[in-house]
């Protein structure tokens, strides 16, 4: 994660080299809806205070829903900037673990 | 489809007796980020003609990312209204090609 934020501060840097930037780390899944990062993210949208999101990966804002974020983003004003295409080496790993996460919640639900 | 469409005006008639209302139908799995009939309703948001939204069942209005968009229709003065907690009787059917059409996908990135 701290190589993730450093890399992302750097592309900061270059491609913003005017913007003041806060980092929000987020450890939970991209899965999960309710992350404190996201939440918080959603608030300095709300509240103007921020004019754009960066994030590293797609699927790092969130696993589902990416256009509708997007949209809530847009609503307040803000863009969704994605840093890199490329996936982590972590990256089958998270995969693998969302997956079965969605397979339990659907079986949750039978 | 065309039952549940009849049930929800029925709802909407008892509880919202006052409103007028438009029926927006989507045949897309609510897996689709970009369904046509979703589209609509947030343009319909967005230019505030419209006060709230009811559903029948919250995975009718998207399988993941619900309170995104129930934020984002927030971010519109509109509300999410769900008018049924029980599920009808082709949900498993409809969780069962959801859940395939996520492993494919998962497959897709792998």
């Amino acid at each position: 994660l701290e190589r993730q934020v450093a890399s992302l501060e750097e592309y900061v840097r270059k491609h913003f080299p005017q913007a003041e930037y806060i980092v929000i780390k987020d450890v939970a899944s991209g899965l999960k809806e309710n992350r404190k990062g996201l939440r918080k993210l959603i608030d300095l949208a709300r509240r103007r205070q921020i004019d754009a999101v960066v994030v590293a990966y797609r699927d790092r804002l969130t696993r589902f829903g990416f256009t509708y974020l997007e949209e809530l983003f847009k609503a307040y004003g803000v863009r969704v900037v994605v840093a890199f295409q490329e996936e982590p080496k972590d990256y089958m790993q998270e995969l693998v673990e969302d997956l079965i996460e969605i397979v339990i919640s659907f079986a949750d639900k039978i």
